[in-house]
């Protein structure tokens, strides 16, 4: 049996030469603050074992990986539906592109660039009855821990930088396709972004989808299989940005990063992963996770392909 | 002399057959609800006299036409300091598009497209200590009428429709390029596209742009001789969206016009132009007043070309 | 043991709902003028057994299939290189495009794209001898079909209807990201695309890219195993036009798609395979191809996810 | 009345300031070997007089300018069905951009943007017997200078860097909008591109966009009234690139340059005027070009506003 304590505590050392070739989130101060090399992985393995290294508990801005939970729990609600309004194609340009709206009359191209997830937290707030606390509950629930919160400090700087994601909002307005108002959707995207979670947190809120979507601590499914397989799908070719066919290649794995450094990733039957160094690359995933990933799969040979 | 009464009055004739051919805007109550058969025409001369035919003193939504006394109304006080933040090239797409703002880094390429056209508010907000009244009274001064009243409808029905307009604005913000709230901007800037002014009341406002930017009824300069120059300029290169090439060639005056219906234009030395009919071609302008503006310069000769 | 077989037998009353469904490519008449209801396909499982249902024997042209033998090749003899002149990103936008070539300096997103298509035939023109000849004996070779041919009526059309991917390759060119004549490319790149070959000489052709780059027939690899890796993730994420998002998720497995209503695909470790049938969605992969793959992973249960 | 003799013998002392200060076209050897410094300027008024200053009997290439020359002459022959095949509005990009081209399905902007010419070219072959011949006799009988030739060095190097026109006349081609091969196109385009005359045959030759459309030496005319007005309508709104609102502004005429340095403008009814420099400003028109046509309007206050 592969000794995954092992592997994981190797990989401290493994990432170490990638520490400060990348450069930390810094438009807003929450996240400019967080110190540049911390580094946390946890695992959370189909059969609901936990392995965690280095600061695995310690809790992070999880930001876009928050796109997983958002996709999940409205998939949960509406089902297939939600692909009438949000494509599952690539996007082949930047995550905020207003370009591509444009030339796609309005339609995001996929529920992980920012307009895709602004158009899926509009989904929620017609399925959900209160829409913070039943998000806040829901990843609670999934991952075990009650005392998950949002951070009101990055909650705010995201309201003193929401420009771009009121241009999206407003746009995607423009061609019908929010239902609610502009900064109800706004309100709740940044809600959604603020949450603060530890790598364990992560892995384990995650392991549904290792699970053909299984509830990792009750007797009911989040998603159908075949939901857990379609955002398997599109974490592979649309979650790390512009950067998802070099992490395909690199990684081989289903992967969501965010801007607060953090990187969730599914091996389906095996086990869920969540990795965690502020540091970006150029393209916005973290540097040194996306090495850590790496190394772990090639340690594990547990690669998709 | 040229019998400017005579030509007027046989320019219903000459639009008849345009009557019915083009589309009134509708996307607001206020524009829907004008009689489609609306036709107006007012000169104001360089020496001071007026000429009307039609429905010249009924007032309308001068929308767009806007754009010409903010912009002035700027440059009186900011001077050629807003071309740094405005550009003053002809935009080559539709004047609502995010494509080009996204190309070219949040600088508009020019003041009459709606993106150029909210930082010229954004500019006017800083210069102006009351902008609305202020707004208002140099409009009124203009055009010697202190009955020009803003329309409560109209601007509460441009809030409804404001989505692309906001995505605009927010877009601009996330560049940097508005230093006032976003929706200061919009509210200011919907207000002035709701004022309700008569081809009369334009073509007096506008005179000064045929008058080397002398002021109508004061002995004062509205703008300088060059800026006068350069705001007729860039109304023959991009004052009718994506028509400007042709506008040049059958018109060849520099025009603004709105989807109002009305297009106000320019005859450099001579007089100033209000046309209003509501139907307008594809491109957005109207269509019976490019015709009557045509035939108006065939019958005097007098196109800049 | 899995019955591939039986499985296979029962493919062709699983896709014939979707028979008429599309619509042949006509845009040369040696495409348009093959029976609409043709069906085949083979696969050829990495211990080395061949299954076959339909037409698999009858040849096709291979038209974009034949991307997956040249970059095979051009990394065989170039290796990693090529992704200094090629990236390895989804497209988002349609096959052709010429606006992200433009966009990204005439870099090409990635090698299944016609302009990272032409980028490779370059390379392969500085590394073949005699390129013709050469690529044949590799694709020949590699399905152990001496009878391979070029199909003349074919290269001839591609000729006729060649301007489209002559302005990409001048466009290349004009960036400098050619080393040979536009004329040697294009002549080379319609030799590669007007190949006619059979299911099983491609599943055959294929059969390394699930063996780790081991040659079918020879103590040697194709490629290494981790070259066979990026070209089935680039299979996966890029190898069915503006459609790899809907593909990853309907069929989960490596593919690359011609107009010519072929589609190969790999199963790593287990097998490859080949599905033809002339009619198109709309995004230009065989639709009954598709629903095959489809209906094939469902049966066997060998998604990658 | 004016006295043109002295106003442009005052201009290379007020160039003097910019020479120096833009580069030179250097993308083929003809053009990068021309003496930096060279200045020259003539006039051809409407009454037949010419007036010259500095190096205006100098042979330069004509490159763009000859723009001019083809719309005219096509416009001779095909009259205004030439737009049928290409716009008149302003493209708001680069002069040589594919993305608007991709945009409007195969139909250039204008016709004074490279893919416009290229489409006017192929109109010109379908309408002249001897395509070369009686073109250069067009402009050689304009100019009554017999002696005016192409420059074999400059076409073999407009060859050597064909590739953008290529892709363009290509890209054209493929949406049907050329007759003729791309390879007869392009013989033609760049065989017009190298014409080499001085100021002074410029300035002659298109004397007739000042005069109505009179040829300057025959009882005929080049064009028709209507005619000439088009072109220098063209000329003022899509002239000179991506500055054209800036020409507008500055120097108020309708202007068409060259990377060649030089640059023509009609003051209708006055003069046509032809002036050369080589150093060009950061949107390709001679930066002391437009410095010297702006000085000479505001001396003779020739401006069109």
């Amino acid at each position: 049996m592969t000794d995954y304590k092992k592997i994981l505590e190797s990989l401290p050392e493994a990432v170490a030469p990638y520490l400060g070739q990348g450069k930390k989130a810094d438009y807003i101060p929450a996240l400019a603050s967080v110190p540049a090399d911390k580094f946390g992985m946890a695992l959370s393995t189909a059969d609901g074992c936990d392995y965690v290294v280095g600061d695995a508990n310690e809790g992070f801005s999880i930001q876009s990986i928050s796109k997983v939970f958002t996709l999940s729990l409205a998939m949960h609600y509406a089902g297939e539906k939600v692909f009438e309004r949000v494509g599952v194609e690539p996007s082949g340009n930047p995550f905020n592109s207003l370009l591509q709206l444009e030339h796609e009359r309005g339609v995001p191209r996929n529920p992980f660039i920012n307009a895709g997830a602004l158009v899926i937290t509009d989904v929620l707030l017609s399925c959900l009855r209160s829409p913070r606390n039943d998000f806040l509950d829901f990843v609670r629930t999934l991952s075990g821990n009650m005392d998950i919160h949002y951070d009101e400090q990055v909650f705010h700087s995201e309201y003193d930088n929401c420009h771009r994601n009121a241009a999206l909002a407003n746009y995607l307005k423009s061609f019908n396709n929010l239902e609610h108002s502009v900064s109800e959707v706004l309100d709740f995207y940044f809600y959604q972004c603020s949450l603060k979670m530890s790598c364990q947190d992560i892995a384990r809120a995650s392991r549904f989808l290792a699970t053909d979507g299984k509830h990792p601590f009750r007797d009911e499914r989040v998603v159908s299989p075949l939901q857990a397989r379609r955002i398997n799908t599109l974490m592979m070719t649309c979650g790390t940005y512009d950067e998802a066919g070099e992490f395909a290649f690199h990684v081989g794995l289903p992967c969501k990063s965010g801007v607060g450094g953090g990187i969730v990733a599914t091996i389906p039957g095996e086990m869920s992963i969540c990795v965690w160094s502020p540091e970006l690359g150029k393209k916005g995933n973290s540097l040194p996770g996306m090495h850590a990933l790496k190394a772990f799969v090639e340690k594990t040979d547990l690669a998709v392909f």
